[in-house]
């Protein structure tokens, strides 16, 4: 059996990305958190060894394994209990929980490393034949508990690595496309689109660690969605293996041939079978981004200047607007303390009382063309109560979009809950739905005893609406961690379905939303989707459980502490 | 039952809108098409009577004219031969040409008018009880044969008029967007849009006659789809009914939460069940729309340079490149007959030896911002081959852009087959999927001893690739029309197949494009899609017949002539 470095694992085993670049929190940050929701004064939860994780003993017999082995080969077949830890989960704030307890109830039977996609037609017969559930695993950072190997009533599960899908096909530089494998990694992606002047310009705050297949099956959205859109509407080809057969969809930038099935497949979270090459449209590379940013005074007040520049067409690329909790949080993690107060101070004088700060990056193929946006963008703001301070918190943001979840690990050791979640909604309906959300979280905290700090920003937006983006805290109360979590998180997502949103605008479904897919998507929608897993997965549908509550069973886990 | 006039239809039953816009052929153009495919000197086939029309006897009994006069009323059920008539085609060549020859091999057995979602509710109970096919009717202008009342093997086929859902339920202003009833008309949703401020921006050359359900269902692009967007893009929101049940799928600029079950039904052309209403989203509605020309020397040259406009950012609201033959017969078609030879001089002398018309619409809310983009594009297109023209060509455009299918009625009674047909595909394969599309039209008309004049424009651009229209005339040989025509249609469906196209970028699948549908999608995915149907609408697909070739039976029909 395979020694457990010949399965690719990129992020450190318990935690976001890769060691050396947690930042610790700031003192202003620190005395917020104390204020807020009563952040304890000690760091007395650091992660554990590995070795400590609890998992379920494996169930393939040896005749599975020799199955696996004989499609992929013994060294591509991984049992070992290090490389089963780092497939178990995800990266959502329930998984990291799960590991700093060192306490899994679930984990793949084995970690199956295929090279190519006839081994992932081989996977999907011979699993068919005994029974055994395949999960799809990337880069590993879903945050909705996408990756668990759950086995679906089949008794057994692994997960698939499609780490070894690598390869850039083609870059076209006529058309401004390229296909590629679906394991290949977002900075993989880039460094290749750089040597021709392209992006892909899809730079979700995952990005250094997740992967094309990730993004496509998940319907991602980038920090730069607003200029590049999301990767759902850039994918024009597909290849998708499932157990009935291989489909490939040509490369079409558009066409009325019917529903579109590439649609199927994206969202479709490995579901119904696996992606194994994307044609995805791409964007000449900028050579420079510039910034600019606002203080507004109030979260609608801001939100409304910029539905109206979006609907006018004169949204630039890049356009964050944080809510006023945000916008202070944001300025206690900047090094110096005093900042946010003085700051303060100046926007109160310029009669800013509730400042939302609002981000502008405008990237364009020439600097001079961004330098003209930005100053014709700042005529269009002439009269509207805003402030405008320049580049330097832009700058700030952009050299640190992708370390927001590190900022996670350091507070998990305080024992600080920490996650994030979001939707999206109709401008009219986005105002009362981020209240909403806001207010049930906070009760729902209330009934745990804890103050839940949250706060929201807008990063995507469309004509006819926006993504509301919402990051909190709460105090861990010890033996309570998932169940506090859960509440507060189902409070949002309930609120989400009440108030007219989406249970997710990019996360994905995964396991945590499924309540409420079925409630925004109709059952009668989800009957067909069970009719098409049963077309392409006969094996899988046959032995269909009841589903369990989502998450149901980390009860158990929360309790055994 | 009914009287005929009960059921509304708009168009006059033999051919495209209204009586009073035809236009006769320019005597330039007619001496083209006399040169070019030996054109009749006659005008002999003219368009009969309605009572001439031969069609199948009705084959619903008494009980089932009880049953849905039930439901809808016996006003609304209509089995009358004009009514008929009026809904057994839709505006293909083929469909004209059936209705001049007056014979008629299918035809729906009644045309029955609900009013509200509950009688179509009722109307899938009672007629998946009794086996008869529903098939929804809008405005009629389909060119694919999506209208006609095929029965699906269950003996019997009704068209249910949509025309009665006819309400704007909501035009939101802070969202931007309009929730409007199915059988919406074009002009009248833009006239309950101007009211506010608003355009739909959906100008499909059928725009006249056609419905929002119509568009939505065929997943159509309008003419000015490079600044709007196709209708695709812009629905946000749906309620569908079918045998099943009833959808309803929450207004949502955007999600992630699953794959989107709009995109199910958009392209699904009224089989999986009756889109009842839709949310899109608007554009706010320019003041004016300034036009610009040029001519490029070849078609290739101007496509790479529009090419490079579109993946850079700075292609124009609307965008059309005209081929060389195209430009030449829009050229016939001015009226001045000396125009077309004095400005192929003229451009000559300027170097243009192979002009190719290129047109360019500028609609923005404010006249200055137009004129600033026309110039700067102008800029632009510096030290390119191209001359310009100005403006008059883009304004003869706008005239005429609802009253090109008005020619075919004219021409036909010349005994000139004309029809269009379209594709998409990636920038890199256009060029030669244009000359094979070309090549292969010819030579199919050559083997019916007809030259094909054959021409081409590009009209819809994006990122990664662009759509691609043909108009073809050739010279009908009697009681071979139908024959002649699917030929040559076949030949260049065939090509957009081998060559890297889509079967129909944006006039839908049909009857006629089904062969190519599933070449295209792939088998499997049509046995997804069959295994959505079997879950929406179980009766019909207890009965479904082996698939008979398309449109097989027209071969009758023309041996009988």
């Amino acid at each position: 059996m395979a020694n457990k470095l010949t399965i690719p694992y990129r992020m450190r085993w318990w935690g976001w990305g890769v060691d050396g670049n947690d930042k610790p929190i700031t003192p202003s940050s620190e005395k917020l958190l104390q204020q807020e929701i009563g952040m304890s004064l000690e760091a007395n939860n650091p992660p554990r060894d590995i070795s400590e994780v609890s998992i379920p003993e494996g169930r393939l017999n040896d005749d599975d394994v020799a199955a696996l082995s004989g499609i992929v080969g013994e060294e591509n077949v991984a049992t070992d209990h290090d490389t089963r830890v780092k497939h178990a989960v995800g990266r959502s704030y329930a998984d990291l929980a799960r590991l700093r307890a060192a306490k899994l109830d679930v984990a793949p039977d084995a970690v199956v490393l295929p090279k190519n996609e006839q081994q992932i037609v081989d996977l999907f017969k011979v699993c068919s034949e005994r029974k055994i559930a395949i999960v799809a695993f990337g880069g590993g950072t879903s945050v909705v508990g996408g990756v668990e190997a759950v086995d679906g009533g089949l008794g057994k599960a692994i997960a698939v690595s499609m780490v070894a899908f690598d390869k850039i096909l083609e870059i076209n530089e006529v058309a401004g496309t390229a296909t590629v494998e679906t394991g290949v990694f977002g900075p993989d992606l880039e460094e290749a689109l750089a040597a021709k002047g392209f992006t892909a310009g899809h730079f979700p705050q995952s990005f250094e660690y997740s992967t094309v297949g990730g993004w496509v099956s998940c319907r991602s959205a980038g920090q730069e969605s607003s200029g590049y859109g999301r990767i759902d509407r850039n994918v024009i080809g597909m290849r998708v293996v499932t157990p009935a057969g291989t489909m490939e969809f040509r490369d079409m930038p558009s066409s009325a041939s019917g529903p579109n099935p590439r649609e199927l497949f994206l969202g479709s979270e490995g579901t119904l079978g696996i992606i194994t090459h994307v044609t995805i449209a791409l964007n000449k590379r900028p050579k420079k981004m510039l910034f600019d940013t606002y203080f507004f005074d109030g979260f609608d007040e801001a939100a409304s200047v910029l539905r109206k520049l979006e609907q006018d067409g004169h949204i630039p690329h890049l356009a964050r607007l944080s809510d006023e909790k945000e916008t202070h949080f944001g300025l206690t993690q900047l090094a110096k303390g005093s900042l946010s107060e003085n700051l303060a101070k100046y926007l109160d004088m310029r009669g800013i009382e509730h400042p939302c700060m609002v981000l502008f990056g405008f990237a364009q193929t020439d600097a001079v063309g961004a330098r003209v946006a930005r100053e014709r963008l700042a005529t269009r703001l002439l009269g509207k109560k805003c402030v405008r301070v320049g580049a330097i918190p832009g700058m700030t943001w952009v050299n640190h979009r992708f370390s927001s979840p590190y900022l996670r690990d350091v507070m998990m050791t305080r024992r600080v809950g920490v996650d994030t979640l979001e939707t999206a909604t109709t401008w009219d309906q986005a105002s009362e739905l981020r209240r909403k959300i806001i207010e049930r979280m906070e009760a729902a905290g209330e009934a745990h005893g804890t103050p839940v700090y949250v706060f929201c920003h807008i990063s995507h937006m469309y004509e006819s609406g926006c993504s509301l983006y919402f990051t909190y805290f709460f105090r861990e109360t010890e033996g309570e961690i998932l169940q506090q979590w859960m509440d507060i998180k189902s409070a949002a997502s309930n609120a989400m379905m009440e108030f007219g949103g989406t249970i997710t605008h990019h996360h994905g479904v995964g396991q945590d939303h499924s309540p409420q897919y079925y409630v925004e998507n109709t059952e009668l929608f989800t009957k067909v989707m069970r009719a098409v897993k049963a077309e392409l997965d006969p094996a899988a549908s046959s032995t269909r459980p009841s589903s369990p509550p989502a998450r149901a069973r980390w009860r158990s886990v929360t309790t055994a502490r």
